[in-house]
């Protein structure tokens, strides 16, 4: 089993007034927060308040690039070129880079959001173009893809990544996550058997397929109604066990 | 007389399918441009070509933030904190910085759009707090500032600050500008003379007050119906006198 | 005293998934709901749930339309003509109206947002925009202006006007509000007095001065921490009064 | 042959600065209008002239409400849900309702726009919760969709539907039409016999088989670069052969 691995979570999802996640508390547990960029969630100030709590904690600080669409949060699908999702990246890390530089902070991975995470495991050009353009703007910051053939066609193109895995998300035959449109409660103690699973190199799918999976990461939702409980189980399960949270810039 | 200038114009203008300004056209005569970066125009596809544009006419890159007001045009002033403005203009930058990173670029100075041009004329918090900003994100970032207290403060901070002029607008008794709504043509000959006491280090106000004015760089708009003209015949007096043009940024 | 007054309140402030406000608890209490109409706030999914949640609580329904500023909640003055601050406004109420007539109800009053709504208390000539151009739209909708000049103006141009009062805020020496940045608790009992001061026609300002006024709805805003109590005090006290409380559509 | 038939056109295509379309002189042609509302092209005042200036050529007005995409000109798809695709078609109709009503006209039709209106052709669930939204909205604003199934589904619906044509796009072999993704300019002659052929009730294919097609409504692009010439070409034969050309809303 493996025993250091890196917990991510979203953070920086407020917009304006409207408040959204729980950052502080999050980062407590978590080495790596993807901090949205404006695009479906957050504006200037609101990465600048997540940056600062994100330094305060010595958690890793990654760019969550999203879809311009911030009534849809970033989750419908938009018919973009795959240079235009590669360009609305670049702009949207480019900005989380300078709020960081500006609170003496580094952006050191970009893990895209939503939709355009989606569309990228089953376009591999959506893929090609953001990693080539990521690794043109910065060939030290890390890209978090989905552990599978997504990571696997980043890390070819040269790419530090980090393959990511989900603990409270069910998988398909194909090691693909299935997203659920409103996230409800689960299990904790099921979630954290799911994130030790991983650990140990593998996962099941909805229809009982055992599936070989190594991840470096594990992505913790802020959103299930019970995230908290599971964040804890999570933690937990890996204190008893003496698995090690390191952010996953850390575990190249 | 002073012999060597910087010439800066605004590029990057349009928005998706809509097309503003001369971009290419522009960039064989100015030696500074100003990329708007998607607040109050462009997107990140019309922001790296103007990138390419200037990266291949050798012309200097420059950051263009302004109001978040597409409608507007980043022309309409809204009422923002001090730090709200500067967290706008470190987003806008570090986008456009990320998009020129690509492209083997660099972006060297920063110019304030618009109404928060204008702002930052008549309010020193939001001067003082912008400038601070991009001190710290990056203190070889140049700031234009027009020429006068406004880039006096800048330059007390501690930034690199380039001193900016206009041939084409009218000033007023205390040298500030007087911006026209729906800008008109201009006789060219009457805009260049202008230039060129600019050069001499004066500026007549409307009142026909005697202003002494000392400039790094003179703006050129692109949004008279007769700016090629007004821009053939600033640099046809340049060339006749003998100045030369220099990026802002070679000439401290 | 007057013995019937509306009790109004803003709904349908949230955006996307970002929720804000407490449209169904709230309309059990008023009279009126001020729905947001997505410019400062509100998605057209959000707008019919709050337009269904009216409906079946039989409150009417009014347009809260705004400046185009989501990040800013439309709380940051911007610097509009006249005819640009009348059209974003008619654009508004046009869309609530298509949204109520879908599910078969109607809007009956518009009472601009925020920095839209100070920015008529100063300018006149906003004042006469919105209400002559609400006036072309449809001379049955009602306004809500704040009760003194601004709401005296717009009845001289013909336009039917409920006087607006504010119970929870401080009133200066003109009798014009005094809009807090980041609203705190208030004392509910100290509230509903001024409630009832507005009942018997004046309000004291915060120098001590008896101002006279006469409103037609009072406004109970959402955003004090302690929002829900001061409502119940409200409600409590007109109800010992025996203070009816009718929609202002109603009243005239 | 049909000796009668609306010819429309999309206007009220700018954007705040950004000018786009030639609206005054294409409403000297086409008989109905589809005026952008603000979501994928135009903004409050923009909305404003294009009525007037159908109002002064006695051309029908109609919205054309797009995706919320100003960036992509709401040419790229959107994964939207049915019911949130026919809520923001009811929220431009309303905005561009409520701007005509102050200027004293009305919208008579709706045509969705760009990937909307493709996605209706493909997805029925689109069609029947646009259809029956305006429907509910107001049963007599006309709707106009694509000769063909989607019309058919509508009208089984109940709706007034325009079936429309394009004289200057290709035919599929399932009579859909084949969108360019940047439109060039055309052999207006060529163009002009594909009008007369929909007038005649058919259309060919691009693999050569014939169609049969009954339209109401030919659309005209302004998006060509040779789009003046193609409009008088048609116009011209249309003359020719006596046709008269009569808003869709005045067929039925």
């Amino acid at each position: 089993m493996q025993m250091r691995i890196d917990l991510n979570a979203d953070a920086g999802e407020s917009l304006g007034l409207w408040k959204l996640g729980h950052d502080t508390a999050l980062m407590e547990h978590v080495t790596s927060v993807n901090v949205a960029c404006g695009y479906h969630a957050s504006d200037p100030v609101t990465m600048r308040e997540a940056v600062r709590t994100a330094a305060a904690t010595n958690t890793a600080i990654g760019a969550h690039p999203g879809l311009p669409d911030l009534v849809g949060f970033g989750r419908r699908r938009m018919a973009l070129r795959p240079d235009e999702a590669a360009q609305i990246v670049v702009y949207q890390v480019g900005a989380l880079q300078a709020t960081a530089a500006v609170e003496g902070a580094e952006v050191v991975h970009v893990k895209p959001h939503g939709a355009l995470y989606g569309m990228a495991l089953t376009d591999d050009a959506i893929t090609t173009a953001i990693t080539e353009a990521v690794l043109r703007l910065d060939p030290d910051l890390m890209l978090f893809w989905l552990a599978g053939p997504t990571a696997d066609l980043a890390r070819s193109l040269g790419a530090k990544v980090a393959r990511e895995g989900f603990a409270d998300l069910a998988y398909d035959d194909d090691a693909r996550i299935i997203v659920e449109p409103a996230p409800l409660a689960k299990d904790p103690a099921v979630v954290a058997q799911q994130a030790v699973d991983l650990l140990e190199g593998h996962v099941t799918s909805t229809s009982g397929k055992h599936l070989d999976v190594e991840v470096d990461t594990i992505c913790l939702h802020g959103d299930r109604p019970n995230s908290p409980d599971i964040c804890a189980a999570i933690v937990a399960r890996f204190d008893e066990l003496g698995v090690e949270r390191v952010p996953a810039i850390q575990l190249l």
